[in-house]
């Protein structure tokens, strides 16, 4: 066995998701390489311990910079804030590191092509962890797509809506709650939320074309977990937008953290000249697929428990009906990188595919503050 | 146009179902004969006024005896408790009438056999108003049993759940109260809830062989409304029995008015070799069907919206998506009956029919007291 | 009993729904005055007399001018293509007639302030038949934002799918097809579907100030069946659009014709501080109901069964758990119009209120055009 | 922190799902105890070694009986066919280890007997793995019970339905398939299927009394995998049985492996006089609540998603919203037994309350043959 051997920086939510994937994967998956958990970052070292043991990484460092230059690290995962991702992915670039980054790749698209420019250059494997394009259901989607069983696509319709965020006493900043701080994180659910839903959408459906969005904060204060201070607050708390997708069909996009009821309700449709497709993260191990040219007396919107061992990635994990969850999307992650390293095929998003969704991104937001259409930048 | 003049008896709940359903048949489907609302029925002279006034009855009757003798009714319709079917029917038949009877047939086999000859003797047309066959989403389900897309049918489950006799102050007898009132309804849930599942059973799977069943009376006593006095109570609250079809399949019936949560759950699904099929009241315009021969991958439970006007009954209706309700049933069952007329192919459930029913029903309360399997009764 | 004379012009889908309400309102309702059906009108005698026959009008007419100076008739039923209603709405009007007008009110907001003129000036009783308002569900769900259970309102979203003009070979005009035709219908999806969204949205959460939206018609000619050639296709297969409604809530509003998989479906939602609603047409018997204010460990969207005498409009009907339909929205249309009459308090949608919502598809229509934020013009 | 080292015996479908929450607890949950994977034993040397390396046991056993006399061996985990269970955990508790083992307990009532002797005598700490009592919304559901919520139970209704063996080419015997296999595993769906949903029944309303129980075998006989001959079926393919609990209520039960579309669909439902309760595996993150005390109007069934953080287990995963899978159950079965340990009050069933399910099995299927009601013994 090769040994794939990791150094992860950041401890939080996505520190465990990731963890936890890297320690399966082997379990499940047969390849070449066995992940190994060599180093684990963050700057409280107590923390970085703590973790360490709790998930088995063999040390620990509090400096990011002298993590990437390690001789016996192979893999830089980045799990930070947005707003570190370009400094230390292109760092890892040039220390010829292999990256995973957590997404949104970047605060935006001019700091995206940096570090699109830094892993080209340094030829090292990158991949951008947009991981709900490995849930099951949306996997065994892009197939049925593929395979052109929608026929021309009409409509595509995509939301991600939560409530974690309705009360004005929430406090914004800091462990937890630097999603609330437009410094940390750019925006708020445009790259949190929409990011996953137009990483997907230009996967499952191609380039979007224009956008025309609004965006609102309904709480326009919060005091501010690391000044103690009430600020101004800078990210957008709704995003709605329309769009044009390339290949003429229409989109409908929308995001919120007040949509009361849903904790994270990300949904996708999409409606072809001869079949649909619905998926819902809620129940994210079924898919609703509806085919026209089923016999008319006995059409009907087909609820798929994607569980069985012909569909993608379930012949890994138990038998027929048992549903797997959130976390084994990660998992199918790190497979799928695995897997592009040892055939040559590097499995997406990498870097460039995931600039296409900041370039989306970042064309909603100036069509929110423009009032307009905007079109999206190509890819350069 | 032909005259089908109705004289009805009751102006209970069914009273009103079915004098809508005669208002409405003509409106929404064609035949020779038109509905003629030409006598109701009632003790109370001033409510007998009242309901016709309502519904559009041309004159009343206090007393049925002398509504089946005149010569300007066709068809008697019986809508009253069910220890008065037996003689209405046995009078209406020797009066040559016409006879449509709500359900169950009778208190028990004897009554219905000495119904069932009546009618026979008589040669006049008879239906019982097992409605729910009528549901487009059910009669539906038939038509795939038919066509043979479930293969050898191994399972039918169906129960019928309720809630509304959960508190012990509720009284027995009387106006709306007669069906907890064992002398008036004869049972309880078996009788009156039960009946319509082995209605729906034996026309979609075929005959029952046996069964074995037990009943539970959880209030023991209750005020009776006639005599105001706190009197035993002898009908059963809930039943549930094993049963063996004819056809090899294994089935579970249960009924209880006890079931938190469920106003009128009437279910029922049947897994044949190849397909399966469910259905239920509280959604009756959707068929679940599951089809093993759909491709593996895209396999799932169809949630038919059956709205189309290739499906049963629906081309009478609005446009596709839109539903109808609970009380088109009696208008199809009208229309079925009106159709058997005319093409001399009478529409069941028939007097003989149902006393399948009461078979089963009779079976089912003997098997509970006897604590054993008990076999149906033939046919006679 | 005062009669309330109907004289309906148009004998095509709607003249049936309608033609059911007034024959069943009195059968479920209790009121002063009694529907009678009094003149049926359309250019076809033959037609119209067959109608008039199955539906029980005393009487036809062939010119709707003549049917509005007819001394019988109280009130005029306008069911014909929206490129009539103004003409007919205005010199019914003028004769003193009560005025019951099919929606959309007109082609456009300055033709229906015309129609708003000629009503109140003329001081007759009028409506317009925006149906959904009256769905029990619908009407709960305006009960409980009137009770304030929703808090403040942040987010508004509906869509109206459909799917069936995807084939290239549907013609447009003529009966059944006028609304592909853009000459008989003015707009496409808007008019016919989004209206219907629109109206209830104003009802529900109040003005809209602004939108933006897009449109798209996918098939570009289609053959009329008038011309007998193949002609441009004016009307918008598909329309979105965003919006602000003036209590600072953010809304997406989308219809199409070409969802594969919707026959109708018509949904809202509304999220609101404490609270969230849902309702489905394809499911109109239910609404969804989820309030944060629920102890935490039992939280969750309650799928509420609307079949219960103290919910909206089903004390008139059946029992609990027996579902209505479609058809329904309509008697209950018409029990609200005669109560309004009864009480002095009309019911709404009146022409003026329905101008309201042309006013807003006359914005939506002009923000596709010019691609950018329209206000809605003040009602006026 | 205190070692706990493991020595599975068997590598199937359960020695992987054991494995799993053995190596994922500790990175989850926080206890004084740490798992070792020591020792994976099975007759196969060359499967062991690839099991043992696939999932990190640190050394193997091709022989149980080495296995458990090993020193540093604490727990004894039992994943081999019923018919094995018994003597293996006889042995183990001799030797003094912790004993895990499979459920359903035994082949039969006798059987089991002399195994919770062994444990008892032994004082050994022991559980079964009826897995689900730790799916959360199955905990939740407890907790709500517990708390009186439902008031008096009135029913209870479970079933378990599979379609995997339909096929008549199917063999029996072998690995994989010593499910068909009577010699191996005492019976067909009631020991496999069935007993789940007796130990969630008994440990949510308590005791059963007696049962009435049809079985059925579709298929008569099926090649042996083992001799390759074809043999009579000895296993019940299908089974349902009525009960009666001892706190009065009524119950129903059924499993098959001949329900079309149905995978793994353990359902049950408990109706209460204040409340009822549903769960569905095939949606195992979801409880269904109705709550009768809940104001009319808003009254519905509640679909929770079991994903908070003060829901039973759920702190110790993701975020609201994401759901966690079958897996977890086991997870959590490892961690509740590692707390008894260390809170000295142990996690159930112990293998004296699985004795009660097993218990429950024999009456089930010595009703079946007497075709009477049989009353549960008693434990002793």
């Amino acid at each position: 066995m090769k040994k794939l051997r990791i150094g992860l920086i950041g401890y939080g939510f996505m520190g465990r998701a990731h963890s936890n994937a890297y320690r399966k994967v082997g379990n499940f998956f047969d390849f070449e390489h066995e992940c190994v958990l060599q180093a684990a970052c963050a700057r409280d070292a107590a923390k970085a311990k703590d973790f360490a043991r709790r998930w088995g990484y063999q040390s620990v460092e509090t400096d990011w910079r002298k993590l990437i230059l390690r001789d016996d690290i192979d893999l830089v995962d980045i799990c930070v804030p947005n707003n570190l991702h370009a400094e230390i992915a292109i760092a890892a670039a040039k220390a010829g590191k292999m990256i995973l980054c957590e997404k949104p790749l970047s605060m935006n698209t001019p700091e995206g092509r940096k570090m699109v420019a830094a892993v080209e250059k340094a030829k090292v494997p990158n991949m951008v962890w947009y991981n709900y394009r490995r849930v099951p259901a949306v996997t065994l989607a892009k197939q049925l797509i593929d395979e052109g069983r929608l026929g021309k696509i009409f409509h595509y319709r995509a939301k991600f809506l939560q409530d974690w965020t309705i009360s004005a006493d929430l406090p914004q900043g800091g462990a937890g709650l630097w999603r609330l701080d437009v410094k940390a994180a750019g925006s708020g659910v445009t790259g949190d939320l929409l990011a996953h839903c137009i990483d997907t959408a230009l996967w499952l459906n191609g380039g979007i074309e224009k956008v025309n969005a609004m965006t609102e904060t309904f709480i326009k204060q919060r005091k501010h977990t690391l000044t103690g201070k009430v600020e101004k607050v800078g990210i957008d708390d709704a995003c709605a937008f329309l769009a044009r997708f390339n290949n003429g069909s229409l989109a409908t996009f929308e995001s919120t953290r007040y949509a009361r009821g849903h904790k994270a309700l990300y949904t996708f449709e999409i409606n072809g000249e001869h079949a649909s497709i619905f998926w819902d993260l809620h129940d994210l191990h079924r898919l609703q697929y509806f085919d026209h040219r089923d016999q008319s007396i006995v059409r009907g919107w087909r609820s798929i428990h994607v569980s069985d061992g012909d569909q993608p990635y379930m012949n890994h994990w138990w038998v027929p009906g048992l549903q797997i969850g959130y976390e084994h999307s990660f998992v199918h992650q790190v497979a799928d990188f695995i897997q592009g390293l040892e055939s040559g095929k590097p499995a997406g998003p990498t870097f460039r595919e995931a600039l296409e969704t900041q370039q989306v991104c970042d064309a909603v937001l100036k069509s929110a503050k423009s009032q307009r259409w905007e079109k999206v930048a190509r890819a350069k």
